[in-house]
């Protein structure tokens, strides 16, 4: 069986700590572990391939969190860190330059394997606790893919959630697929016991799914079917074309498959399953103090409860307050009244007016590393650069500005013009604009250095990459 | 007339804002001005001479703000930016190594003037906004001063405030003196009119206190006399020593003088009077935005109101929160429910155990300028330095930090061991720890640097002071 993986999905519900460039299924929620490494994890034990689609944008996200997680790093490379653990075969990665919604993405995806190969679609940015329950729930669904139907997933509803769709059932038959209800109609679908909430994972035959696209969604298949005899395979990755991927008309497997064949069912199921789709839900999710405050080693409480608080960087006091939600993150300051958290929407809408606070944190996340805005000023910035180890940044030159570089830990290799050199930690240079430069750290240590770029102008579009491992423009 | 400005106070009610090193009455707690400030500024128009009573260590912050604020410029220099404008002589500073509360103090100031002085001394962190009544009622004030008495001035009570002592009147007579009431007694106090609350604020001949401290508190007033002839002149400045301070009991002016005194008189003053003594009160007295929100330009606001949101560094975001204080610094965040912000002081007991948090923010000033505090962390540690036109930090040196400095505006003179050289915007330099080094900026602009310290050890404590124009330690 292959799980293929689904990571679209921009997470702004959960903004500030989710954004465009480092959504939700990416951030580490929970302790150590990404949504989408938990979901990795979690059907490696019962798939034996997976396949993950993905951004361009977020495929490194994707490969880095895969290689720093010791059950899983393996599955990408045969790290001398990681020893090999599980029988899982190394993961293969489709990559979309643009989103089409879930039904071009699967299909992409079950053009890639063989017509009979079993699949398990699932999102990146959902938890299951109940695993036991959840492989059982998979051993009914791959029995009934293995007999030509399309399988969904219905999760047995424990309140009215206006927020999801609802399947109505008899026994593995679904009657019918109902659209967000209002609160009304979610209680009365709750009392029912025989409706269930739309999950987003699917189980069936690669090749089934593709003959009822056909059938019911003929011009997805066809330009998918395009984009995909197109694609540029290399190593275990498949890229599909641009304007390949602009020609597929958007549309969720829903709409375009489910809501419309005949051969679909559902397997009720009651794992325990959480969509994580707002603070709400995140503060259910997340481990409790003595007063349900979500525990928090910054936090100093006086007289409160029942509160999400999170952000690990400053000190956060809390006086007489009462459920809250507070998300603390560098640039940005998120206050809202528990039950109200689906309008940090909003918030995002207006943000998003002035600034580039729903798209970047002050920490961006790069192929070769990721750097930190310590302070951006007039006439200069100050970032901190992490390069990992074999790593290296473009051969790239600036316009207007200088650059500083002072080497805090490990070791730094510098290409300054025709020079070569070695940079130890204390050790600094400097790098004129105009001067074609590099950075590349070629220990088996992580590199820190502090940048301190001065001139008129230091955004991050001043920059002319001459040569760059990860084909950036 | 003199005004004696007390300048004590830690102000901790206002944590994170105000700290032990940055107290409330120097914090710009109203657009561009600080409480400090507005008070020399509103009695430099009734009085020719300013007292200031201060730390040893904000000394300097009450010299910079004087020396910045266009309207009391010529008070301390004849600065060329701002020509002379009020009448009002240079102020004579009295600078206490420790705090042993308000008897000492104004015994000490009153020591300083001749017998007949009529002295009005204010607390420097108090707000009045009528101005034209504050006239007034000084001038009654100065002629019972006149007349021999120690006059104390009534505030008027809007409310029953569970936080201050009561004076309670018969005309300008005092009848007694209450000590801070339940809640019960303060509504009767309201109710009754001739109760007001003690303000903290006095008027008498500097001769005649001193006579009355004489009788009613020897000790104070021997301790005291021994402190003052000991003093260390300098300029317009007196330094009392460390020892003598030492052995003065502590104690407040109203224990030690008023409320023993039969001399003591009351002037009823309804001058629109707040001790900005708490969030609650700061909110009050702050502009508001339409939906009863403090102004502030970072906020992003979804149907919340009635909030003090304090923080003008990063995004605030609010959904549908009411009736709260939100405080953000660089370091630590404030929720509390308002009309609990008396619990704040709880906040700062707890975060003293095990942080500095109470005592430093990330920006802290010295008598050259200010550093801020980018990234601390192990091995290194990233700083902002501005130097003001003129000035030079101390000749120093580090034992286990190597410093490496970057202008990036304005122009550096720097010493290192035996050299001394210029540095323009753009350039760097290199400190090797054991070097004896220093930085001046000796134009007429500021002078900021980034400074990235390298070493195992990076606490503020490792410097080595050979020369300091300020003469520290």
């Amino acid at each position: 069986m292959t799980n293929i993986v689904l990571c679209g999905g921009s997470g702004t519900r959960l903004w500030p700590i989710s954004r465009t460039l480092m959504p939700k299924q990416f951030v580490r929620l929970f302790g150590d572990k990404s949504l989408f490494e938990l979901t990795v994890e979690r059907n490696s034990q019962i798939c034996d391939k997976s396949l993950i689609v993905s951004n361009t944008e977020q495929y490194f996200l994707a490969v880095d969190q895969l290689e720093n997680n010791p059950k899983l790093a393996n599955t990408v490379s045969q790290s001398e860190k990681f020893p090999r653990k599980s029988n899982m075969q190394n993961p293969t990665f489709l990559l979309e330059p643009i989103g089409r919604n879930t039904a071009p993405a699967i299909a992409l995806a079950c053009m890639s394997l063989p017509k009979d190969e079993i699949v398990l679609v699932t999102p990146s940015d959902h938890l299951i606790k109940d695993e036991l329950e959840y492989k059982k729930v998979l051993n009914t669904a791959k029995e009934l893919a293995q007999a030509g139907n399309l399988v969904t997933f219905g999760i047995t509803p424990t309140y009215a959630e206006i927020g999801y769709g609802y399947i109505e059932a008899d026994g593995y038959d679904v009657m019918a697929f109902h659209e967000k209800p209002d609160l009304q109609t979610a209680q009365k679908y709750v009392e029912a016991t025989n409706y269930y909430w739309n999950s987003g994972m699917f189980c069936f035959q690669a090749g089934v799914f593709l003959e009822e696209l056909q059938i019911h969604s003929p011009k997805i298949y066809k330009a998918s079917k395009t984009a995909w005899d197109n694609n540029i395979a290399l190593n275990s990755t498949y890229k599909i074309e641009h304007s390949c991927m602009e020609a597929i008309p958007d549309d969720s497997v829903d709409c375009a498959v489910m809501e419309r064949s005949d051969k679909v069912k559902v397997v009720p199921s009651n794992i325990s399953w959480s969509d994580v789709g707002s603070f709400d839900a995140l503060y259910d999710e997340l481990p409790k103090d003595r007063y349900n405050n979500t525990a928090n080693k910054n936090l100093v409480s006086i007289d409160s409860k029942n509160n999400l608080i999170y952000g690990d960087h400053r000190c956060i006091a809390t006086v007489d307050i009462e459920d809250l939600i507070v998300v603390d993150s560098g640039d940005a300051l998120l206050i809202s009244k528990k039950g109200s958290s689906q309008k940090v929407k909003q918030i995002v809408n207006e943000v998003k007016k002035t600034t580039q606070l729903h798209n970047i944190h002050l920490t961006g996340y790069r192929p070769w590393g990721s750097y930190t805005v310590l302070e951006d000023a007039d006439g200069y910035k100050i970032k901190r650069i992490e390069v990992k180890p074999g790593k290296r940044l473009s051969l790239q030159r600036h316009k207007h500005r200088n650059e500083h570089w002072i080497v805090v830990a490990g070791t730094a290799t510098v290409t300054v013009g025709e020079d070569t050199f070695e940079l130890e930690q204390n050790q600094s240079t400097y790098i004129k604009a105009g001067d074609i430069h590099r950075l590349l750290n070629k220990t088996k240590e992580n590199l820190v250095i502090i940048e301190a770029q001065v001139g008129s102008y230091t955004g991050e579009d001043d920059i002319e990459r001459l040569e760059d491992d990860y084909a950036r423009g």
